[in-house]
């Protein structure tokens, strides 16, 4: 058993200066950005949304930009492997986290549980 | 004066089975699909997600498929005017909304405010 839910979003932006891309999305969404990135995510950052609203963020990249969803799950390989069963492709594990490609072609990431209400107000798979 | 703020979220599928893609979206994110499209919007499949969260669509599409946002405002043109301000590009009006181009390459939507406290939580811009 385990849970899982959407996470937030994020907009991958294929930039020199990551500062300006949030910089743009800050203003257009109305957004605060949050004050510092995190140690070893300098190619972050993240918008100040309510803490039961989506995380958005900011995403740096090499690939062409998009906007990509996050899952939040508390068993990585479990959640991935349920995503597999509905037809998901594995991409490939990434740090902490798991990028998957829906069978609509979009890829998207399987990520640690990213907000305090999680375990109260995640699906539970059995 | 305007209001705006960001609505939501669309999955841009290019397939041939809209209903198969929502199935998968609705299983992976743990979400229902809204039971009727509303007339002429054969081409959606909305989530039941919560009055206060961001809505979530599928949309069947043509070009390669995404994901991208939605900003709701109350005066499309002022919004549009003050995105292209901040360095965004016109694509071009689409029925009831407006397809705009992020200085970061992404496509989203200026959309009719949709949820019902729009507003009096959309940010407001002079």
């Amino acid at each position: 058993m385990h849970k899982s839910r959407l996470a937030g979003y994020i907009i991958d932006c294929q930039t020199g200066d990551l500062d300006a891309a949030a910089r743009f999305w800050s203003a257009a969404l109305g957004l605060e950005v949050r004050s510092s990135p995190q140690p070893g995510e300098s190619k972050y950052r993240t918008f100040a949304t309510a803490p039961d609203q989506p995380h958005l963020e900011v995403q740096q990249v090499e690939h062409a930009s998009r906007v990509h969803l996050d899952i939040e799950a508390d068993d990585i390989e479990a959640e991935v492997a349920r995503l597999e069963r509905l037809g998901a492709k594995r991409i490939g594990p990434v740090r902490s986290w798991y990028v998957v490609q829906a069978p609509t072609g979009q890829r998207f990431c399987v990520v640690r549980p990213q907000r305090a209400d999680f375990a109260a107000r995640a699906n539970t798979w059995d």
